[in-house]
């Protein structure tokens, strides 16, 4: 055994290589309805391979901030994140939401760890440097440390990450949960086949936002354009859309927005929008 | 290299079996005060070795549910743990003091991974059960997954462990801090020569409440007989005291406790009350 050891850990090696994993973003929506949290998390304990998930924390820490009669800076239409801000997301991403995921995920046989972008230093960032608008402890993406979250996978461990990370001098920063999912896809693309999944409550890119089933099956730069100037995709949607081209670019394989209700039929390419590179 | 690896990991094998490790409790009351916990966070990052931080949230759960507006249930001195407080409790151990522990001990160079009982199953458990008192969502333990805790260990991560647990069917539990502290130690006494250090406001057990320099430096079974007799040791801290007799008849090969500002003193035998067997 001994003398063959070097062969067989290459070959392992190889065959990680190409090994496939889903990178699964749940929206806010499905995160502040306990019914469809718990479908949705039913039908990701069902993914086969290794998956990780991101999640935010909807309107659950805008619910808190209201308890706490702390008032929320909006810029226009985003927050800003002061230190009482900070506090409220840290506690409610990183705490009530991730560890209630993690309790129901290990209840599913799923080995949840669940962690922040500080956790082992797994997502080092720096405060949003802007120079007309101060965003408070908003957290820019440095880095994402794809080794350690192969030694995790590797373990047998399926990541559940809040969208904090942190500055390495001691400074937690709230980061956007499109952002990080995208990072940490294309992070792991140099590793792993890797599917990433915007879920949310709608089943799609709609060309309608009247219709719940106007879905555009397809959207690649050739009909983004288009779709984007008849205003057919709306403006929520495009800075998502603009997140998902640029994965493709950066290697992520592909790229699937939809209902986060019926994960399992995004993943096997019969739901949701699939967006493609060419 | 691929002929003496069979040997190679047996020789870390024995190695690691003897390795010493430092379980460190962090009390309340040093948590509460900024100033407080930054010092005590520089000396733990200067602790040498394999060391696994566990903490409480001190008052700033009470704090966070009186500005909630919730109610706190006490029972015999005991809080009980309703839904509400289960959530704050998750918040603001799990999430804000557990994750900006991390992010400072990130800063000072220590690679800090925060969890809590639920992630990767670290800590299973059971919702107390008590014929006469419902203490609400309590955990008390049932295992520790000690292989899991050595594979961070042995990857370079150090735990910050926050005192929520789960019962395996999807609920967190509410557990005792040093309680939980007491089971890591205990737990790892198979693997390591266990440390387990009680740290808090205090410079030790004290002869004398009023008298902060009263220090009993050492309590053994013989000595602590009397002590309690005589009254001298109060009443809030006999539990603590049975809790580390309990973990050196389970294999922990030393306890102490005092001055979570003087945490090296603590580790080097010349500050505190240690703890003996016989």
């Amino acid at each position: 055994m001994g003398c063959t050891s070097g062969i067989v850990h290459h070959f392992i090696f190889k065959k990680i290589s190409v090994e496939k994993i889903s990178i699964i973003k749940i929206g806010g929506n499905i995160i502040d309805n306990e019914v469809n949290l718990a479908s949705f998390l039913s039908a990701y304990a069902a993914v086969e391979g290794k998956k990780i998930l991101i999640h935010g924390g909807g309107k659950l820490a805008t619910k808190m901030a209201a308890d706490l009669d702390i008032p929320q800076q909006m810029v226009d239409g985003r927050r800003i994140t002061d230190a009482a801000t900070l506090k409220i997301v840290t506690m409610v991403y990183a705490g009530y939401i991730n560890k209630n995921i993690v309790a129901v995920l290990q209840s599913k046989n799923v080995n949840a760890l669940g962690i922040c972008g500080a956790d082992a230093n797994i997502v080092p960032a720096h405060k949003r440097i802007n120079v007309t608008t101060d965003y408070g402890f908003v957290g820019d993406i440095d880095a994402v440390d794809t080794e350690k979250i192969t030694a995790f996978l590797q373990a047998g461990l399926s990541l559940v990450v809040a969208p904090i990370t942190h500055d390495g001098a001691g400074q937690l920063l709230n980061t956007n949960a499109d952002t990080m999912a995208q990072a940490i896809a294309t992070a792991l693309s140099s590793k792993y086949e890797v599917s990433l999944v915007y879920s949310f409550e709608r089943k799609g890119v709609l060309s309608s936002i009247a219709d719940a089933n106007s879905v555009i099956p397809i959207i690649n730069p050739q009909n983004y354009a288009a779709l984007k100037e008849s205003g057919q995709v709306n403006e929520g949607m495009i800075p998502k859309l603009d997140n998902a081209f640029e994965a493709l670019h950066k290697g992520v394989s592909r790229v699937i927005i939809g209902d986060a209700l019926d994960l399992l039929a995004l993943l096997n390419g019969s739901g949701g929008t699939t967006i493609q590179k060419n």
